[in-house]
């Protein structure tokens, strides 16, 4: 009788234990998600040729701001025709081109649990959660500024939901965390709770070089090692128009130094930075991302380097950013010919500008989706919990999100 | 003095005017659209023609009930097999593939305004409202039976979209009018508050013929001149498996003798009433549109029918249809091509089966739309306001829908 009463007591134990664990919904198992319809191209073959010319002409005829010395002393000694006291640089476009053709088509980028590997090419895509955005939102705290402990419930859910495949920058900016130590503890954070593929900022020569050194910690790597094959990447916007910045550009230099991932992404929203058109936009995107990648193989030949797109339309009244729009959609799938006509991967978001996770912010981010994946992008930033055109991540647009995904 | 005074008081008239005056959302202005991309297909040819070949079998070998004496004998003197006991009529396939030569790849219905003409077939699309929900719900009044006052509201947002270009059957049924003048009353009340396409139920020999005196009288046509052109337009589902039932074809077969078009939609729901995969549900419904359509190019070679498709999944655990879902998208893309490999027009839907116009309405419907343009329908039937997958019509939904079309 002692021995079917200790029995019961255990199976007491072990159905409450079932019924604290959190349950997630049902879920496909993790896995390497691959296209299997052709993306769609809007424009023919003639219409990519002259985008590529115009591109050409802007950059060897206007030249881009590179506003870091490092990279004008690197571009200056590779023959580019360098004005150190404008900071402009203007490329010779059969150069260019020589520069973008030792780039990789295909990456695969391994993280501390090797099973998490993703590969970015091709017909391979991968999503990641929301990044950057300062505030954070859900139904039982309201809108207010980021935490580390927001930071680190965002980190939880991506971890358990196998659609997202890898983890974007901060997915909130922990604003209780000093800014001098906050990418340490952030990393430290995301390295910690997640096992897949991780992303770090490049702001500054310190962090990303702490960043670098605490990925190869936590997957057990000599420096040889992590810098075999990419290990982790980075996202550098330009400062558009026609502008690169010294941090990012530092930042950058820093990881393709030492063989990690670089996705060049202009925030060329027409209208606001770029022209109102959207080829006049991409024709500006296209000249800003290539001379970046350009950069990046003079510092290591067959650096992996991803073609990167953010080109989207303003609001003509307010000048906010519109997403999900058909704007939106062509420029993305314009963007993904352009990176196939230069070989390279390409990244897209799944962007929205609602206030709210309604109706508006889900059609908004189901166009973008749509853009994105019709567009044939490898990597799609932001796919769950952005809202507010990036002001916002919230926790029930990240379910919403996934639901889609899935 | 009294001069200005006077000017004034019309300007306040003017404003007040203006003021009550329904103003619309800011909307694009009526046109015909047309596909600018390819349809996305996902099956080879080898697999269309397989498809083909099965279809053929079952219409060959097995055979399709038509539960309808009229049918059989028409059938019969074409030369089918038929067995007047049991109702079931077998094809050859070389006669059916004749019969379905006959129709037209592209048909134009004019309604009574001339300029809402609208074209189906190749490129061209166009958007109809909900159709046929016993519910009707607004946030100010919650979930009801309908009635003809929410018909009529229906009918006049159907008008004023310029993306709704034509209104099928009822948005909601007016359960407060009598079954037996229902569809003289609610027919009466689109032709008045709509000038656009209409559609009108095949339920009986009296209610079409109706139907038709009555559009015609719209048009201010006489009866050859109706019938040299379509000028509206029916809706037949077959009553899957294998059956068409004695109404439907008793009023399609009154349209095609009168040269008015057909859509022929099998609503074969995979693991329901069809087989639980997609292709061997597509292959069940591509038996089903075929018998019918042969049938009506018997009655008058040439008939305007359009290939239909409502190939979706069901829920496995609750046997609820499920709309928005990975496999009605590629259901809707295959059947599009099958639909160009007979050289019909496809007609597809928006549907979704979310209980309120929530996220999940949004998501689904923004896929089903997806899958319904990307497997080029040229008729989108319940394109705005569709609810708990057809049991309710949403006045906020319509709105919403709209917002997508646009």
């Amino acid at each position: 009788m002692d021995q079917a009463a200790s029995k019961r007591r255990a199976a007491r134990r072990r159905s409450k234990a079932a019924a604290a664990r959190p349950v997630l919904a049902d879920q496909l198992p993790w896995c390497q998600p691959a296209y299997l319809d052709r993306p769609v191209e809007p424009v023919d073959s003639d219409g990519i040729a002259r985008i590529h010319d115009a591109s050409m002409r802007i950059i060897e005829d206007m030249g881009i701001l590179f506003l870091n010395d490092t990279a004008l002393q690197i571009l200056a000694e590779a023959g580019c025709r360098v004005d150190f006291a404008t900071k402009n640089v203007r490329m010779d476009r059969v150069w260019l081109m020589e520069q973008v053709k030792k780039a990789p088509p295909v990456i695969t980028i391994t993280p501390r649990n090797p099973d998490r590997a993703i590969t970015f090419g091709g017909r391979y895509f991968n999503f990641g959660q929301v990044a950057s955005p300062p505030n954070v939102t859900d139904l039982d705290h309201g809108r207010r500024m980021g935490t580390r402990e927001d930071c680190r419930n965002f980190f939880k859910l991506a971890q358990s939901y196998n659609c997202i495949h890898f983890s974007c920058g901060y997915p909130v900016e922990p604003m209780d965390l000093h800014p001098s130590t906050r990418h340490l503890d952030t990393l430290y954070d995301k390295l910690v709770l997640t096992d897949k593929v991780v992303h770090a900022y490049s702001l500054g020569p310190d962090r990303i070089a702490d960043a670098m050194e605490m990925v190869r910690l936590a997957g057990g790597l000599s420096s040889a090692e992590f810098e075999a094959q990419p290990r982790m990447f980075t996202n550098i916007n330009s400062t558009s128009p026609l502008k690169h910045d010294w941090p990012m550009l530092d930042g950058a230099m820093r990881m393709a130094a030492r063989n990690q991932m670089v996705v060049v992404a202009p925030f060329t929203l027409a209208g606001a930075m770029a022209p109102v058109t959207i080829v006049g936009a991409i024709v500006q995107q296209n000249a800003e991302a290539l001379a970046a990648i350009a950069l990046l193989q003079t510092v290591r030949a067959g650096a992996p380097v991803m073609y990167g797109a953010f080109t989207s339309n303003v609001d003509m009244k307010s000048g906010a950013p519109a997403f999900g729009t058909p704007e939106y959609i062509r420029a993305m799938q314009i963007s993904g010919q352009m990176a196939r006509y230069y070989n390279l991967p390409f990244r897209a978001s799944n962007a929205n500008a609602a206030q709210a996770p309604d109706a508006q912010a889900v059609w908004e981010s189901a166009f973008s989706l749509f853009g994105s994946c019709s567009g044939g992008a490898n990597l799609i930033y932001h796919a769950a919990g952005w809202l507010e055109g990036g002001l916002v991540a919230s926790f029930e647009k990240f379910v919403i999100d996934c639901e889609m995904l899935q």
